[in-house]
């Protein structure tokens, strides 16, 4: 019998070469088309992250964004938005990084997070780490607390689980290769 | 005693001059924020568009990703990405459109909605009604029949709802102005 997890791991498409040639795309749309995809993956995520009790979860642009609020909805959190630069609206403290395709700045709106709220990181797959210890920057930048991150895949081979090994992680389902 | 909309319109703050000047940007971010704001959110708008029986969600990038999520969750349907131009991985289909602040280009997978699906459109906002169109017309072109759109906030004198008026449409608060 098919657990949940190759279940998921099944739902999840490869796509060779994007965003450009060499890199083996993992497509969460597959996932998120299932409705029973869907559902597990957001019970799973709550599972394993509902030990950390999480005040708001961080849902990294914009994958994030999905995954983050069935953890937020799942868990009774408030979900707050980690942005690329110019897309919040009120006053944003910012962190710039490297990630695996580029450069970018990510952003977190000032009021969201007080000081001393436990924050869970959310996105759809963790690569170099790049992306998810930027916005974990902008939570103690703000005196918010890192409890964890989350993902629903993992690439082992880009090493951003060992990156951000100084946190919980937790994830659903490890691709090899790139 | 204030009434649900009551409650969900007070927790969407009014930024002006956002993203330029003489806009007044109706922010979700402190809707979602607050656990209960999200929920009570996501549950009307399962309660309005119910009856409509949606195999599929399409969430409108990317605050759509939030609601079309919650939605999708609540009423057992797929969720699909419309996404802006060159973001999604596999082959898609593409829509250009004239939108409030210019003019933008939205993207649907090819296989991601199926001919004779019922297709229910989510965004967080609607204004002119040109993006939510803009999706309906990808539905459309994929063999989908669009069963209405769901909207948090309605700013009526831009005028979406006459726009989209041919489709059931639902929304929970209403902003004059702009």
């Amino acid at each position: 019998m098919k657990s949940d997890r190759d279940r998921i791991a099944a739902l999840i498409r490869t796509i060779p070469d994007f965003p450009k040639k060499g890199i083996m795309f993992r497509d969460v749309t597959t996932l998120i088309l299932d409705h029973s995809g869907l559902t597990r993956t957001g019970e799973i995520m709550c599972e394993q992250a509902r030990v950390l009790r999480p005040d708001k979860i961080i849902g990294i642009e914009s994958r994030g964004f999905i995954f983050g609020t069935l953890v937020a909805k799942g868990l009774e959190s408030g979900l707050v938005l980690a942005r690329k630069k110019g897309k919040l609206p009120g006053k944003t403290i910012q962190h710039t990084y490297d990630l695996e395709y580029g450069q970018d700045t990510l952003e977190i709106h000032v009021d969201a997070i007080k000081p001393g709220e436990r924050c869970l990181i959310v996105d759809d797959l963790l690569a170099t780490g790049g992306t998810a210890e930027a916005a974990a920057c902008l939570v103690e930048k703000m005196g918010g607390k890192v409890i964890g991150c989350s993902f629903v895949v993992n690439l082992p081979e880009l090493g951003g689980h060992k990156k951000l090994a100084h946190y919980p992680l937790n994830w659903i389902v490890d691709f090899e290769g790139h």
